[in-house]
């Protein structure tokens, strides 16, 4: 006889499936394996569903499945923070016996050395999700994410100041209006696959007017403004940019690869955003682009 | 000819539809008139499509939409939140002829007079959202939205220290722990009816161990504390009573309606928090209950 | 004899007096009136000190004192968000015999009409400060606050890119990075004396290289662009600048009237801020100018 | 001549000093050594101050200071959080020769292995600052704080409680409400003198009803729920508790050294939060206790 009643294991009557029950706002460091070894404090989101005759979900086991993956022998698994995401699944399902389905999301600040416009070595911060989704019998999906801020200019603003300070072309660059601009990619990762986050966030920073840096010296700095306004961008602009880079980088994904596409700009002549996004599989976009 | 260049309507080739083009972060005061007279102070998200032959959305429009519907002598039709957001939809598509989809969400702090236990006079902080989205040719659908605060109070602990300090029975009301909920219930709204933010409150309050209160007297906080404790609920129990109030309470509604409910509990001892949630239809939850 | 124990006015032993006790956190809608009416829904901080030989402060007293203000009688003095502060802290005073000292701090949006620069009507966004500080015997001590939205053009990438592309002048306007920039003043409100928010605001946009609108049609939005590239200013600039206008147009302030002026700049060539900060008194302020 | 005009160290006239100029919202991840080697993820602010004769302050070198430190040889003297921020105010005021004044303030997640209350181990996150703060020819003032969150139960509640419920003694433990709690304490270092944010956090930690833990098991769980109900704080105590277990533990500190508590507690009863704070020397702490 057990001394502490199970009170989750209680059977309710008369009640309902739960779609996700689980934990969020868990914050934990991890080391991910990919080349070379880095640490990540990714924020973890973790669920499995819950069936009608069963009155809870025994959260702790989601911690304990959280640092099997973390703590246990298969850390040397764990390439990527996908990976990660996929065996918490893994063992949420495991450690859940009455659980149909879970997922496992994270998300965490990244890093990467970049050279500036005359090469100097500065570090870029940058956001970094993986995502796992399971049903029991079936595969597992995983998903990778990132978000990288950069700047973006005003092809329209830089036309009509042309044409108010009375310059005879209106061609960039020229004066206009610039934002910090931040795009979200998130996709789908095909089977026996591997896309890299660093590929995702060369294509983001690639997809807007210019990348940023947190050092720039004088010329540096005027290099790069200088190149921002040479290749003036909506947000529109972005997205679209963006998606054709995924196209045009990513040729060996399968149709049926999902992807999303935001981008956001922090206005500086208004106080609030503008935004643009673009959602669906590779074979749509594929095919859209050869018939319209 | 024109002065200045109109470059959103440049027609680029081997482009790309795009799904939401548009603005975030607009924050603005508007005046509804249900019964009363109500200032809120929304933050709206309004977005519309993009298409392929068009290089950029007029989104300077945008706001045009939203002062049309704020300032215009539309006014009088605002019953509320989800109706602002329908009308802005409607002025969305009026001024971008190229846009075949229009998307209004209007998030808003909502404060509602409440009685105390012992029936002094309150003042409670709430959120609500209102929602619209249409598509050129078809009827509009709107979602109205609250979140409520209250509090809830875990079955299982109580049951656990009952058993560590020797305790007869393990029945309510003893010491467990308690926390922070915040329940959130979304819903769309059928076609010539209104659904009330203030029932959605009402209900979501009530599925929880106990509404919170901003004003407690020492006798007060004793009953609100007793009340809750007398009434222990999981995240789980919380989302599955706010279903069973919903089916109860809209009787009217048809199966069609949507609705999703969310209940996530600041846990006090973890650093984590809890998270529950269903979504689906009513006709699937009317069935749902019927056939398990 | 009571029934329900007072165990805040225990007396503890050997114990410590305390700064400050009361609550964060507390929203609630007032009315004020100054010239027309409004409605603000602030964020309210309010606080007494402990003596040493009380156990706790009577936190519903401070929601009591609150309410005193904003349901009394008392609400038809409440010309601004300093004197709903001030009202507070005298009530504070009244409900905490023990205490010595009360403070209370309003925080809220705050939305004005302006004019576009072709004199289009738009509802801007502003955030707003009223505090209050009373030691027992002593008079209240008000301070405002204001935080504008504007924007400022760095002069160096200015001059940067004008030698990169070879132009015969560097002078402005030409292509540069802009950004958005709160600019915060907080100052205390003489006696006897008013200061109003509306002209802080009009000092804190003026002192940057243009305010920014949510509405703006392309002819707008290129005169607004060009008015911030003729204009340019570093951080350091627009706090000098804010500093000088305070001085100019609030020449009746005694010496005595405390003062700060923060400029955070969100850089679009960067992910990080630029920000600069002046504090100190008008007297200070009044002698610096003329001995450097 | 230099090719690109050095705007920054333009003389302006008539125009003011500023405190602080610099830069917010730097993040970049850091190695610090301190017994074991540590990767922190801080949020850098770094300043000087301007002298007025002098337009900007060469921010690109406060990237550079805080590089020099980063990647620089001095890595290996960086035995925690505050002593990198030293250094790096060593080396802005290098950099920046015309300021007389620096300040560096970080901000980072820390985590510790903790046993739960039957010895399971956890992973627990804290919050950790370092600030240092040099006037030139003076010494370097250090600073380090700490951010711990645990669990605080209600005294007056519990007593209410009881009465409510007929009970026969109204001492703990009992059912109450209880709460998230935040305890922040910074503390001046002395001189050649180290004090571990280990340390503080376990004093933080020990002020609350019970310290919280991300994993336990039920019977864990039932037993930390009795610890805090047990042990029944206000805020105002969690701050007292804190104060004293600081003087005590820390006998060795000279009574200039400065340092700040605050509790605050997320209230479950309540959509607003309860707060108390105590600042001062451990010369007036010292003095104080012995006279009240």
């Amino acid at each position: 006889m057990e001394k502490f009643k199970d009170v989750q294991s209680e059977n309710p009557v008369n009640t309902y499936r739960l779609d996700r029950v689980g934990l969020t706002n868990v914050v934990r460091p991890i080391k991910v394996h990919r080349g070379k070894t880095i640490t990540l404090v990714p924020t973890f989101r973790v669920f499995v569903d819950l069936p009608p005759y069963r009155k809870g979900s025994d959260l702790s086991r989601d911690i304990e499945a959280l640092e099997d993956v973390v703590e246990g022998e298969v850390e040397g698994r764990t390439k990527g923070i996908e990976y990660v995401a996929e065996l918490i699944v893994d063992r949420l399902l495991e450690r859940h016996p009455y659980a149909d389905y879970a997922e496992a999301q994270l998300t965490a600040d990244y890093f990467l050395e970049r050279k500036n416009p005359k090469g100097r070595k500065t570090t870029e911060k940058y956001v970094i999700q993986g995502i796992a989704k399971k049903k029991n019998g079936l595969k597992t999906t995983r998903y990778i994410g990132v978000t990288a801020t950069g700047i973006s200019v005003c092809p329209s603003a830089m036309k009509t100041v042309s044409a108010l300070v009375g310059r005879e072309t209106d061609a960039p660059p020229f004066i206009s209006h610039n934002q910090r601009n931040d795009v979200t990619i998130i996709i789908s990762v095909p089977e026996n696959m591997d896309i890299e986050v660093d590929k995702l966030i060369d294509i983001a920073e690639a997809s807007m007017s210019a990348p940023t840096y947190e050092l720039l010296k004088r010329e540096e700095e005027g290099m790069l403004v200088l190149q921002a306004h040479q290749n003036p961008k909506f947000v529109e602009d972005v997205v679209r940019d963006a998606v054709k880079l995924l196209i045009k980088e990513l040729r060996e994904v399968p149709d049926s690869t999902y992807v999303e596409v935001r981008s956001e700009s922090y206005e500086t002549i208004h106080k609030h955003n503008a935004y643009a996004e673009k959602k669906g599989t590779f074979g749509e976009f594929r095919k859209e682009l050869s018939t319209n």
